[in-house]
């Protein structure tokens, strides 16, 4: 019996999107970004997948969904080199590479425990200042954070 | 260009382990219990994938790696009718059945606020009153759950 007989394999989708080069360990934090545990069509993650750019990788594939500009957006923050591939009957249609926004809203966590955002009702916002390696900084107390600072909402 | 080609396809596994016909919802709980998230070799997961007994399925597929008994029984307590491939050589080698455990030790919360092992530092144990439907007892305060009531400790 093959490993790749038809009930175990992942079938490629028909319509959807294919999120690529995510590295390993933020792809089920991009999964959360996107709420994909809640949506109701097929989506398949892989971890620890061989890439020659990022040594491992995640993909996300979703059927039947296709991101908005915000989204793709979002994805920058924790993989800023991912690609999403638009796929439509069954043909990459489109790859468009994420580019950071120059303000994230309500995503991301700032890490200075006195800031306004940790202790009232205020969402979090923070400006970009460099995106290559990240840099920003929170609108409220002006805390600079790198990429090994975020942590998400 | 088709969406099979090769960087978008997740590889069939060569040596491993299959884990088919989880209810959807539960894919990524049974990811946590055997702590996929962390393991360093391939993991895939697919949700909401069709089935003919389940409505929508998830399957795990998780290279160079081999469950212990352990680990297929604690599969049971979220989805009873999991079946466990052994991958051997790109073939399935063995399909297990999973099977409840007589025991339930430290996976489950006793959902009784007043229950030792909500209040100290106690660990949670759960006997199993009947398989199907699920039925267990707490050890310590003798709170009867079914199905519904089980969270993930």
């Amino acid at each position: 019996m093959r490993e790749t007989k038809k009930e175990l394999k992942v079938p490629a989708i028909k319509e959807g999107t294919v999120i690529d080069h995510i590295p390993s360990r933020v792809t089920f934090k991009v999964m959360r970004i996107l709420d994909l545990r809640e949506f109701n069509h097929t989506v398949s993650v892989a971890i620890n997948l061989k890439s020659k750019t990022l040594g491992k990788k995640g993909i996300i594939k979703v059927s039947n969904r296709f991101l908005t500009e915000d989204e793709v957006n979002k994805i920058a923050i924790l993989a800023p080199n991912a690609t999403v591939n638009i796929i439509k009957n069954y043909e990459v249609k489109e790859k468009i590479k994420v580019s950071l926004p120059d303000e994230i809203h309500n995503i991301i966590k700032c890490s200075n425990p006195n800031c306004i955002t940790n202790n009232e009702k205020v969402k979090t916002l923070f400006h970009v200042l460099n995106k290559s390696p990240l840099q920003v900084i929170c609108h409220h107390c002006e805390r600079v954070m790198e990429s090994k600072d975020i942590t998400l909402i």
